[in-house]
């Protein structure tokens, strides 16, 4: 049996893999230390009263005769895709062209599978490493992948005349991990580039609850995207579900590929084939987030979260950092000093006990930059502020690490 | 943009989607019917006491400072990798070894891009149809498919000469759909054959709790298999998990490619890269299950689907029909009298009012026979025991059906 040999193509670790390594490493060093974590994405706040409710009481009925229930409806159940519908789409997305799923991730793997062989897939860079590495996995890098420059220079909006060639365009807004939130003219202009060269978009708008200032958080604010594309939807940021496991993806029945067979059929056919529904508590938890007091709670959730990202940005900015994202977006997005970002991240590991997420994981383009994410306590990021304020770090150029603990945890 | 042109080689619905379909007509043109399913293998006993107090538990859990928690560790719960390795394979697989899943089905979708392009894949025929489904739409039928016919005449043990070509086996036991479960010396024959001709096996044990007779449940009962099997297990049959969604995939690390690279070790980098893990409330669900209390109550819901399909079995059989499986299986394969096992769905339904699943949807040597799944209340049996014995419909020669309700509804 030989070995798939794209996997030779792909970093040895996933990104995250690779940080959770060098985090223990650093205990082992450090065994009386308090690191402050601002890497990995992982939501800290508690389920809200509403949603831990949903979820007891479906656990309960399912000790039920009237209440057990067995594998759940193709595409989801029917009563979360109609709230999806009607909170997050206002009704102008049908509950049909909704398909529940485990989550963001899972979704782009799966979508790999729907476009076959010989596609070449265009990607802001830097960007999610799961669009390029189930890509990889999947096809190799060479003809498949096409990394679109986003930067300072260019705002963070890609140059789309280098992707002429790409069948799909993968786009994150607000962009994780430079926290750029793209404007609706941006977004039309996206739209009418895909259009004009027959692309397909897959708009990631995982942290679209982030946006507050009436930017679009979904791509089918924009006139006729529903003709060029699909988008991916999380309860993982927005309620907390990242253990839960729950999101959405929305392929309209307007998208067809060039023969005229519409993708939501062969999108039926591949869930139904290689999937069998996200978990039906983690849907029952998505309902209740959904309902009124629940829709209530996790806003008041993110405005905790955006508030954190905003007393760190403002930290950043005192210390006269190159700081951007962090105000329609949970991450942070900062220029370093150093000659890599893996540098940068042991920097500040060693001499601040801050853990961030190095930005040349996000793509060759993050280079030079470190990605700070905002889920934490409010007491952590008082902390990492305060730490910020004094760290000797070479990027922090004075001060002193204040230590609070007397062994080694994860704050 | 271009479709995936191995969807056109799959059949257009998946066979569940298909049978629904059906079901959906005969309940419009029959409204006062009352229809027996015994068509997908759908759990519907409710979740055991134990089960649902560790779900309740977990859920409120969430709700608290102390008890969230977010993205879970890679490989899954390590208490749960813990529990089955003790409980289901004794100790003698390790929990490294042990990856946590959202189902079987889905980690048979995710194993498709473990093995990369140009594999040729041989799957017992007749079989679960996610085997097949999910290769072709990644490599299309041709040069990937090599189905081994398992019938009555070779007693449903394929003949192993016919896949000297293969790259890997599928090898399901006990059997959905024909119920066969194989003996240790079968297996044996069957790891040394992949072994002399350096294949890897996929074991789906999914129904191993059924086999009581000291017939292995695992493939590692056989001595050497390490090296050539990964083996899938499920708890949706086992502990009525079919809509929370839970399973496992083991992975030994003494399983390489002919380059001596591990699999284990492309495997955690595949599912960090397209998975997030199973949900954390189905993980504890799971762990619950693998209590003490927990394997006395699913052991007893075993036993009870046991004597369903020990019931269906004796009707069948006192109806003089040819009747496999049903011993060590929650299923029975029956050979019809019809021309395609479609009409003698078609016929069972309308004549019975009794849902099945067509043999033909499992491979073409399942022509001819239908499936029958013991997963019900026991009404429901007694009802579908009465129901065999005075059918009218031509595989059943005499007798009327019995109507018990008045509108139509699945018992």
């Amino acid at each position: 049996m030989r070995r798939n040999s794209y996997f030779s193509q792909v970093a040895k670790n996933y990104l995250f893999s690779e940080v959770a390594k060098r985090k223990e490493a650093f205990f082992h060093e450090n065994p009386h230390s308090t690191l402050i974590s601002l890497s990995i994405g992982d939501t800290t706040e508690p389920l809200t009263p509403t949603i831990c409710e949903g979820l007891t009481k479906a656990a309960a009925l399912l000790g039920t005769r009237e209440g057990y229930t067995g594998y759940g409806a193709e595409k989801g159940n029917v009563q979360l895709r109609t709230r999806i519908s009607q909170e997050i789409y206002q009704g102008k997305i049908c509950p049909d062209a909704i398909f529940i799923s485990d989550g963001a991730k899972c979704d782009i793997g799966r979508l790999t599978l729907l476009f076959g062989p010989n596609v070449r897939i265009a990607v802001e860079d830097p960007s999610y490493p799961a669009y390029i590495d189930t890509a990889i996995i999947h096809r190799g890098y060479e003809n498949t992948i096409l990394p679109l420059p986003c930067t300072p220079e260019n705002d963070f909006f890609p140059d789309l005349t280098t992707a002429a060639s790409a069948d799909i365009l993968y786009i994150c807004s607000p962009n994780n991990p430079t926290g750029k939130t793209y404007s609706a003219k941006e977004l039309e202009h996206l739209v009418a580039y895909a259009k004009a060269h027959k692309q397909f978009i897959i708009f990631d708008s995982a942290y679209a609850f982030y946006v507050q200032d009436g930017r679009p958080r979904s791509i089918y604010e924009i006139p006729g995207s529903k003709e060029v594309a699909i988008e991916i939807g999380s309860f993982s940021k927005m309620a907390g579900f990242t253990g839960i496991r729950l999101g959405w993806m929305v392929v309209p029945s307007e998208l067809c590929y060039e023969d005229g067979h519409t993708v939501q059929s062969d999108w039926v056919r591949l869930i139904t084939t290689f999937y069998n529904g996200a978990s039906s508590l983690a849907q029952q938890g998505g309902i209740a987030a959904l309902s009124p007091t629940g829709l209530e709670e996790i806003t008041a959730q993110i405005r905790f979260y955006k508030e954190n990202a905003s007393l760190l940005r403002q930290a950043c900015l005192e210390r006269g950092w190159q700081t951007y994202g962090g105000i329609h977006s949970p991450y942070l997005w900062i220029k370093t000093t150093h000659n890599t970002s893996w540098e940068a991240f042991d920097d500040l590991l060693r001499n601040a006990h801050i853990l961030t997420t190095p930005g040349i994981g996000f793509g060759k383009s993050g280079e030079g930059f470190l990605r700070l994410s905002s889920f934490a306590s409010r007491e952590v990021i008082h902390e990492a502020v305060q730490r910020i304020k004094v760290t000797s770090c070479a990027t922090f150029p004075s001060g002193k690490v204040h230590m609070t603990k007397n062994r080694a945890r994860v704050m």
